[in-house]
C-alpha cells in the first residue's frame, strides 16, 4: 500500500516543518501559512492532511512524544544494570543533545500554548509522571532503593526534578551544558539508591 | 508629588490588566489593544505610558519579579529557625495559593514568549538560582546540611526541584494540590539536612 505509507511521510513532514516554525518563531508564528511554506507545500495540499490548526498541533505533539517513547522503548531493552537503565531513560527526556533540545523546546512551546486553549481536543499528555512512577517502581523492585525513602514523595520529587532540569537545559545551555545535567541527575539517583 | 504616585499606580495597572489578559487568553491575546480594553483605558492613554508593547511586556514582567521578592524579604525577616525560613521563602515562589498561582502563570507565558523573540531588550531574570545558591549556602553556613554533600550539584538539584514543582502546581493543579507542594518542599529540604 504506498499511498498509505507516503500519506503518513507527508504527515510527518509537515509536522516536522511545523516543529521548525515553531524553534524558530515561537507559537505565535505558526500559523498555517508559514508552515505550509516551511514544509514547501501548498495552502490547499497541507489542508488535504490536516483539516485545521489543531489537528496538526496534536498530531506534532504526538509525533514529538512517539519519538521520545521509542528511543526509551530501545533503552529499556538494553542489557545493563536497574540503576544506570534509570539514568539512560531519563537522559532520553532530559535534553542532552541537539535532537532532543529541538524536542523540548516545541513541547515547551506547545505546553506555553495548550494552557490558555481549552478548545483543543485530544491534546496529549507526556507521562512522564506515569513514567518517574515506573522508574521509582523498578528501583524499589529491585532493591535499589535506600531504607525508609517515601516512595510517593520521590515520585514527586523525581519528577519535578527532571521536568525541571529539562526547562533549565532547554532555557539556559550555557550555564547547564550536558555534562552537567548528567552529573546532577546521576547525582540525584545515587543519592536515593544504596551503594 | 501626587502626579508621579499617580503614574506609577496607573502603570501597574496597566501591568494588571496585561497579567488577567495573559492568564485568559495567553500571550497570543495580549495586544496592546485587549490589554488597553481591559484596563479600562483607549489606546492612546496606554500608549502615554507605555510606547511600545515590549516596554510594557518587561514592565509587567518585572512588576510579578518585585512582588514576589518583596514577599520573599518579608519573610527573610522573620524570627524563625534558619531550615523553617529556607522552606518558607521557597513556598513564595511554588505557587501554593491562588495570588502566587497567577504570579506563576503569567511568569511561564511570558517565558515560552520570550525564548523566541531574540528583538526585545532588558527582558529581567528571575533569580531563581541566584536565591537558591543563597538558601543552600545559608543552610550550609548554620551548619543544618548533612556532611558529604555536593553543594554545587545540591544548589543544581534544588534549583531544578523547585522550578519543576511550580511549573507542576501550575499546570496540573488538581494532582498536585498545595498541601502535596508544601510535603515535597519539606520532605527534599529534610533530605538534605541534619535531624
Amino acid at each position: 500500500m504506498p499511498k498509505i505509507v507516503d500519506h503518513e511521510e507527508r504527515k510527518k513532514r509537515i509536522a516536522e516543518a511545523m516543529w521548525r516554525v515553531i524553534l524558530d518563531k515561537g507559537m505565535e508564528g505558526a500559523t498555517v501559512r508559514n508552515i505550509a511554506e516551511e514544509a514547501g507545500l501548498s495552502l490547499g495540499a497541507l489542508r488535504h492532511y490536516f483539516q485545521n490548526q489543531n489537528d496538526l498541533l496534536v498530531y506534532a505533539m504526538t509525533l514529538v512524544l512517539e519519538r521520545a517513547n521509542s528511543r526509551i522503548e530501545s533503552v529499556m531493552k538494553r542489557d545493563i544494570p536497574p540503576k544506570e537503565k534509570v539514568i539512560a531513560v531519563l537522559l532520553e527526556i532530559v535534553p542532552v543533545n541537539a535532537e532532543t533540545l529541538a524536542e523540548m523546546g516545541v513541547w515547551f512551546a506547545f505546553t506555553a500554548y495548550v494552557k490558555h486553549r481549552k478548545d483543543i481536543p485530544n491534546v496529549p499528555e507526556d507521562g512522564i509522571f506515569e513514567g518517574t512512577q515506573k522508574f521509582i517502581g523498578y528501583l524499589h523492585a529491585t532493591g535499589l532503593l535506600k531504607e525508609g525513602l517515601d516512595l510517593e514523595l520521590e515520585i514527586e520529587r523525581l519528577y519535578a526534578f527532571i521536568d525541571g532540569i529539562a526547562m533549565h537545559a532547554l532555557l539556559d545551555p550555557q550555564r547547564l551544558d550536558s555534562e552537567r545535567v548528567i552529573k546532577t541527575i546521576e547525582y540525584h539517583i545515587n543519592s536515593i539508591c544504596v551503594e
